[in-house]
C-alpha cells in the first residue's frame, strides 16, 4: 500500500487539506492500495519541511502541498520562497510533491469564488497525485491538453504536421 | 526532554527573544517536557545557520527565528536572502524552523505599534512551535481558519458541500 | 545503448513531448546507439524532480523537459522557479537537462505562430540532446554563432584579431 | 587557537580586507586565542566559495567576507546571487560568515563617503566575528538593540510588559 | 600539471571560448604548468554542469564559464538563473569558477563595441584563473583596486588612517 500526504496550513481561509482529503475518499481502492495522511502547518513556508518529512519519515510516496498567499506584495516574495522550498524538498527526495497554492486576489474578494477554486484545484491535484501513482499513461495521454486547475482548461493547439 | 531553540539579532530595534522566552516560560511543562536554548546574531542573514547548528550541535527538536528587515529596498531583498537561508536550513535538517519577521515598515513608523506587533507575533509563533511539538492535532483542527501572527485572525471562508 | 528521457507537462497548450520524439525517431541509429523515454507532468514545476529521477532510476545520459509558461504575471514567477528546479537537478545528477521553455507570450496570441516556436524549439533542443551526447565536437564548432532556437539564428559578431 | 578568514575583492574601490585585519590586530590576544588569514577574489561573487575553502581547508571557525556592489541595476542582481551563494556556504559548512557589503549608491558619489562608511561596517563586523568566536553573550546583551554597521545603531524600542 | 576548463555557449554571438584559449596560449607555462580543455554548450543555463563535470571527471583545478544574455527582459532573468547554476556549482565543488558574462546591451547594438568588450573581459578572467592557480598572492596587491573586467578600472579611494 501507498502513502498519499496532504498538508495544509492554518494561514489559508479555506479548509484546503479536507477537499483534497474528500477527493482522494471518493476513490474505490482506498484503503487498499493506498491510504491518506494529513498534517497542518502554520503557513505556507512550513510546507516544504513537512512533506519533505512525511516522504522520509512516513514513507509518502507523494505528497500535495496546499496554501493562499495573501494580496499583499510581500505576501508574493513569501509564495516565492515557499514554491522554492517545496521545489528543494522535491529534488532532496526525488519524490514528487504537487503544489496547490490558491492566491486569495484571483477570486477578486469573493469568498464563494475563493472558496470554488479552491475546491477545483485542490481536487484536480488530488487526483493528478492518484494518477502519476497509479496511471502514468493518462498523464501522458493528456500531454499539451491545456490542462488546468482551479479553472476550465485552457484547450490543446495543434500542431500541423 | 525536547529543546525549543529561540534565536534573535541585534539589529532588531525589538527585543523579540525575550518575547518568546516569556510565552515559552508561561508553560507549566517548561523544565520537564521542554527547555529553551536562546542566541542571539548580528542580522537576519544570521539566523539560518545559527538555527542549523542549534539543531545539529545542541539537538534542537524546533527553532523559533525573530528578525526585523528595515523599511529600505536593499532591507527586502535582504529580508528575502535570509528567508530563503531559513527554508534551506528547515530541509537541510529534516526540522521546523519558525520564522517569525516584522518588518519595521508594517508599523508606519509608530513605535508603539511596532512593539505590538512584536509581541504578537512573536509569543503567538513561540505557542505554535511548543504545539508543533506537543500538539500536533491543534493544529489540524485550525486548518483553513485564517490564523494569523501580529494581527487579528483573518476568518474562515466556507466551502459549499 | 544510452536513454534520452523527454518529459513535457499536460499544463503545455501544444504537445511538446511528441515533437521531440519525432526529431529523435529521424535519427537512423535510434535503437541502436539510443533510445527514448517520455513522461508527462502535470505542470512546469513538476519537470525537475521528474528528469531527475529518469537519470537516476532509469539511468538518462541526458534529459530535455519541455513546458509553457503562461501569459500572467505570476506565471513569469512559476518559470523562474521551474527554470532554478531544473538547475537544481542538473547539478545534483552532474547530468545535462535541456529545458526548452516556451513562453505562450512570445506568439503574441497567434496560435499557429505558438505551434511553429514550439516545432522548432522543442526539434533543435532535441537535436541539441543527440549532438551532445555523440558529437560534442558539433557545439565547439558553432560557438559563439549565435545559434537560436524557436527563431533563426542572431549571427556571428567577428572578433579582429 | 582560532583561525578567523578575511576575503574581500579586487571590485571594490576600498581596500576593505585591510581595514578588518587592522581591527582584528588591536585585539590583544591576536596571536594566541586568534589569527587571521586573508585572501583576495576578482568579485563578490566569488566570495563565497573562497569562504568556504577556508572554513573546509583552512580550518577556520569563522570569516568575514566583504564587497562593494556597483550602482547599475545589474549589480543589485549580482550582489542578491553573491549573498545567496555566501548563505549557502554558511549552511554547506555549518559555520557563520558574515557579510559586509557597501553599495556603492550608499555614499551618493562622495568617495570620503564611502572610505568612513566601510571603515565602520568592515571593523564593526570584524569585531562581530571576534564576539561570536569568544563572547557570544555580548550578542544576547545587545539582542533588540537596533544595532548597525556602517551607521549609528538605530536604537531600541521598548516592549510593554 | 594542472587543468583549466573553458566553456562557452553556441547562444553568445562572440566566440568567447578562443578569446580565453589564447590569452591563456600566451603564457609561456602552458604545457608545463597547466594546460586548458574547452567545451561548448547550447546556452549559458547549461554552463554550470558543464563546469561541474570539468572539475568532478576532467580533475580542472579552475574553469572560467562565458555567456552572453540577449537583450530582452526574459534573458535577465535566464542570466539570473544561470549565474545561481554557477555560484551552486562552485559550492558543490569547493572550487572557482569565474563567470564572465557579457550582456548584448553593454554594447547598445554596436557590434564591435560587443566585441571589444568580450575581448577585454574574457581575456582579463583568463588570467585572472591563472593568478589564482599560481599567484594569488597578486590579487591580494590588487585589493581595493577597483579592478574591472570589460572596462577600464574604477579606481581606489583612499581611506585615511
Amino acid at each position: 500500500m501507498k502513502w498519499i500526504g496532504v498538508v495544509d496550513t492554518m494561514f489559508s481561509r479555506v479548509n484546503m487539506g479536507e477537499i483534497a482529503l474528500e477527493a482522494l475518499a471518493a476513490k474505490p481502492d482506498r484503503g487498499q492500495r493506498f491510504d491518506v495522511v494529513r498534517r497542518t502547518v502554520p503557513g505556507f513556508k512550513d510546507l516544504a519541511v513537512e512533506a519533505q518529512l512525511l516522504i522520509q519519515s512516513h514513507g509518502c510516496a507523494i505528497v500535495l502541498v496546499m496554501g493562499m498567499p495573501g494580496a499583499e506584495a510581500v505576501d508574493q516574495i513569501c509564495a516565492h520562497e515557499a514554491s522554492l522550498g517545496v521545489m528543494a524538498a522535491k529534488l532532496r527526495t526525488s519524490t514528487h510533491i504537487l503544489e496547490a497554492f490558491v492566491h486569495e486576489s484571483e477570486a477578486g474578494g469573493d469568498e464563494a469564488q475563493l472558496a470554488a477554486i479552491c475546491r477545483d484545484r485542490c481536487a484536480k491535484h488530488a487526483l493528478n497525485a492518484y494518477d502519476m501513482l497509479f496511471d502514468p499513461g493518462s498523464l501522458v495521454a493528456r500531454a499539451g491538453g491545456g490542462v488546468r486547475q482551479g479553472f476550465a482548461d485552457a484547450g490543446r493547439v495543434k500542431v500541423e504536421a
